[in-house]
């Protein structure tokens, strides 16, 4: 809890290790015997055990023992960096308090917005940490993490800023999502455009010339940001060359992923009450629909998102934890995917190319993630499981041998 | 995957050490500070960190740093030994399978029967030290372990031999119970009477005889056995001296819930379709109610059970995993405290007594685990956690610093 970022750098190159080699003994998705080899750091070569060439037979080995291996998770949509936590809110609210108790006690997203700007970088640094090594032990080798507790430049600057420090720490993929339009900050009050035009006018090209946005977001709902507010800021995320995404359909059908599809966005989130035209939208743009059971289940939703409209359309889908600490305080890729299974009823297949394959065309990680491939950077799970579909079936279990991310052992090992 | 039972025994031997001494900086679940003394395996002193009796002042010190303390979890309802797994089954359904394909292919309560007597006893015990490892590593130390996937002496006794097993090598409290009525063997079919009878006159005394049995109980339900029948089985237990506990009201209500009541049940499990009857019964008797949130959840029921008249009766609510291979795949109690909270509504302070002390009394081992008390063995946890609210707010992660179990540090460190 109290550790340092230097003391985190320190942790990660003391006890990970180069994973070069030819690693033998394992077992694809498929079922079938395979082996692959790690050269500088990339996939060189992956096929039938009975056919690993000639040139590798001498490379060092690793014995995968039957281990199932699976391409690196990705986490495709957190809010991994904010100040504090709502434990106490959770507890509340169970106890029968009342929405204005709780605002009284200083719960809700404001409670997580003054806690995230009176949090120094290093104290978001450490606690986001801690819940990193609870999804990267899992098998995550790539994550994106959303600013949008900060609401001002200083403070979104801090978010994406421990975003990218995350990154180097940990030896992991991160992609920033600037959400500036998360919620109303409330000095803003009243005052929204005011506050869309400073997201657009100041924040997001000042943090774009740092090299803290990866991607935009929005929150667009009634609670939040309109359709037109949405379509300003996609407006100057397209001017600045940024792709977009959105919180879109969530609690409502605001037209949201159709506006987002029009703008080539990289996904749309959440989705619970998306349209035909939406779902048609998304098709046609080669948008993916991120699926975040997690947040479902706290809230308990009962409207389903349209999964079946979307698997007949063919819009790919993903499946994320949607970590923030309102909402979906989930710090497990598989149980979200064990959730996408039993609330969403999606297969299992499904299931498991929503948390990889899907999951990293979503942040546009497409060529480099999500997929066990030659020429990409090493970023695969051994696991201590026999099928690929219990990956999906047993809940609550961290069945993670070992994790090799950027062509180093970081968890675990063989 | 491949350890044997002798590798399992030195693991522990191996790993473990001693938590005698002055456990100093710890955090209760009241928030307050404290500490706790250990001598030769027990609770000898808990208070104030202010108040250390002078005498243990030169003791060996745990430092712990700020770390809550509980008492150990306890997992009062599973079937943990048990061949085979469904992961196939849960695809297959999911992929648009009917019952009647999945029977064909061998799935449902009768796959396991089989796996389960085709496994050796050796089989048995490396898979479920396997799943046992999950809910240790999560601050379990005391669990039940059901048999009923035998069916016949042989295979009953061999579960149970196993569990008693497992005690011994993670130096962990198991309590048996005896489930030969959980389902009709398929060589009994329209024969229940002659096996209730099988149950009731050999397997039951045999198995008490050999020391197997710590308490004995009955699936009483529509498409298990009926009332009469669970009667005859609670009056075999009675007269051998043996508790008794029921599956009693998932589906419908039988009226078991009154019966086991009348039996001075430790527990009725599941209850969603529990009668007012059924809880005036069973708060009259002192029987705990066991929540099973891990089946509710992945059979999609929508059926509550009935927690607002158990809290008004008084009736103590335990919370367990119902680890099993079909209803309820889940290796995390601390999900189920999350699960309980936000399917059942129950207030945190409730979830964390529903899997201690409330869990405990489900087991008749309230004298000995679930609560923090001297001379008690030491059973304890300490958390990587601030706020005991956090250990039902989050879920899918694992944030245990160490367990201690029976008097040694079984799980991490301080
Ligand atoms: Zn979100
Ligand atoms: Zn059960």
């Amino acid at each position: 809890m109290a550790r340092g970022p230097i003391d985190m750098n320190m942790l990660s190159s003391a006890t990970s290790s180069s994973a070069d080699g030819l690693w033998t003994d394992l077992q694809g998705i498929d079922g079938q015997p395979c082996a692959l080899v790690v050269e500088k750091g990339l996939l060189a070569w992956i096929g039938s055990t009975h056919a690993v060439p000639e040139q590798y037979a001498s490379s060092k080995r690793h014995d995968g023992r039957g281990a199932l291996v699976t391409p690196g998770l990705v986490d495709c949509h957190t809010h991994l960096v904010y100040g504090g936590q709502r434990a106490n809110e959770f507890a509340m609210r169970l106890a029968g308090a009342s929405y204005e108790e709780i605002a009284r006690a200083g719960g809700g997203i404001v409670s997580s917005v003054r806690a995230t700007r009176e949090a120094s970088e290093d104290e978001l640094f450490n606690s986001a940490s801690a819940r990193l090594q609870q999804l990267l032990s899992e098998g995550v080798c790539a994550i994106e993490i959303k600013s949008g507790y900060g609401l001002s430049l200083e403070h979104e600057r801090k978010q994406l800023r421990v975003a990218r420090r995350l990154a180097t720490a940990h030896n992991v993929t991160v992609r920033t999502t600037f959400l500036g339009a998360h919620a109303l900050p409330p000095e803003y009050a009243g005052r929204s455009q005011a506050y869309i035009d400073l997201v657009c006018n100041e924040m997001m090209p000042a943090l774009h010339d740092e090299g803290l946005v990866d991607a935009v977001d929005v929150f667009c709902e009634s609670i939040a940001f309109s359709l037109a507010e949405t379509e300003q800021v996609f407006l100057a995320a397209q001017a600045l060359g940024i792709p977009v995404k959105l919180h879109a359909e969530q609690l409502s059908d605001m037209g949201g992923a159709a506006l987002a599809a029009r703008f080539g966005a990289l996904s749309c989130d959440h989705i619970e009450h998306l349209s035909q035209d939406g779902i048609d939208a998304m098709a046609a743009a080669g948008t993916v629909a991120v699926l975040l059971p997690g947040a479902y289940y706290t809230l308990r939703d009962t409207h389903l998102p349209p999964i079946e409209a979307l698997r007949a359309a063919g819009v790919p889908m993903a499946v994320s934890t949607d970590h923030n600490p309102g909402t979906s305080p989930a710090l497990s890729l598989l149980l979200m995917a064990n959730m996408a299974c039993t609330l969403f009823r999606l297969t299992v297949p499904e299931a498991i190319a929503g948390i990889t394959t899907h999951a990293a065309r979503a942040l546009g990680l497409q060529q480099t993630h999500g997929e066990l491939a030659p020429g990409r950077p090493a970023n695969f799970v051994l696991w201590n499981l026999k099928d690929a579909a219990e990956m999906a079936y047993w809940f609550g279990q961290k069945p993670v041998r070992c994790v090799v991310r950027h062509g180093r052992i970081e968890e675990g090992g063989v």
